[in-house]
């Protein structure tokens, strides 16, 4: 299970390049793949479409079992909503004996963040709006938490084409205990070619165009901007 | 600002090893340093010891304002309690106008979940339990939020010889509303040749060899161990 990072190879990994150059077999979602080409000569390549994690581990699981060094990716982190938890929850379920090995990578979080100055500068919290997997009462308690207790707030999946309103309950919540303009940042396909960086403030950020390729950032109490990038104080007397 | 990854040189992106070579001065804390040396022959060393971090940045800011190239490292990612926000923070009580950037590397937490298996593949927070510069308050508060919404948690800094009650306080925080059986994970010196990984659960973690080396990953109400270990549910139906 291999993180290949934001973008393109700049932020791949000795390590993963070296695990992608040793695999015989590499399995991905298939935009991913493109973005590794240079990387894939001669290999056996299974690509999928999204949504498609199980399809992709049930495919690399009967490869690997042939006996093949076969290479999950993830772009970011694998461990991260990746594809690490899926691989060891089939292996789990399978009762495979497969040797597997995570290879961290850089992960959207963090490269959303340099690229926005420095907002996980304390303590933050990481919500996916995705209810897909997770009961709406959950992401929505944790909504909460990180709003009360002033984490700095990461949103992966923060909306899609049919799902907007959860990104309205988070302003909603978040306005009840943080300032109206505490900054957000928002960052769409991070170190890629079509990137884009939209600075906004808890009161008007859910205006912008806010895809499912979007990283959401939302300062905490003493978060501020500063030229245009975000920057979360970390405690010092300067 | 140049995350270098957890442990050696095989989690260096080729982004942060090209802006290292184009720098001609670099900055670091002496041990961090040490491990990259292969690549700091010909340049101007400026080390110092831990909690130098100001004047780690004074030094950087001042070379720079000769003219100079550069960098300024931090294990792990720069924007996650790294070097990125002091040198920020300093541009801006200079009103200097020098040029800037963030390079992203894999960070602490997603290193130490790869270690471990995959304990983030749902929400988590990451929490310093640091006092040096937030007041314990806030950080309670913090870890009171993270036990009740049922967060994965990461811990940075848990303890340090001085520092030893801050990690009891979480404990019982989270033995309140978390299974005294939660897995624990504790990962020291990640991909360094001293790593040491503690598998533990809520209950007995505390009595673990626990330092400032070390990062805490406390598992939510779904996860489990599974042989070596930590799983995190995506929540897929398999």
């Amino acid at each position: 299970m291999i993180g290949t990072g934001p973008g393109d190879l700049a932020h791949l990994t000795p390590h993963a390049k070296k695990a992608l150059e040793e695999s015989e077999v590499v399995v991905g979602y298939n935009y991913y793949l493109t973005l590794l080409k240079p990387l894939l000569e001669n290999k056996k390549i299974l690509g999928s479409g999204m949504k498609r994690e199980i399809e992709r581990g049930h495919m690399a699981l009967k490869e690997a079992n042939t006996g093949k060094t076969v290479a999950v990716i993830s772009s970011g982190d694998p461990g991260v909503y990746g594809m690490a938890g899926v691989i060891w929850e089939l292996i789990k379920t399978t009762g495979s004996s497969l040797e597997v090995e995570v290879v961290p990578g850089v992960t959207a979080a963090t490269a959303a963040a340099a690229l926005l100055g420095a907002p996980l500068m304390h303590d933050f919290a990481v919500i996916s709006l995705s209810d897909l997997l997770t009961p709406w009462e959950t992401i929505k308690k944790r909504i909460e938490a990180a709003a009360v207790a002033d984490f700095v707030t990461v949103i992966y999946n923060p909306k899609s084409i049919k799902r907007t309103h959860q990104i309205e309950f988070l302003r909603e919540t978040f306005l009840k205990h943080r300032d109206p303009h505490t900054p957000v940042g928002i960052v769409k396909n991070a170190y890629r070619p079509e990137q884009e960086i939209i600075l906004a403030n808890l009161h008007n950020f859910t205006q912008q165009n806010i895809d499912m390729f979007s990283i959401v950032v939302i300062g905490n109490a003493q978060t501020y901007q500063f030229n245009d990038k975000l920057i979360t104080p970390r405690g010092y007397r300067l």
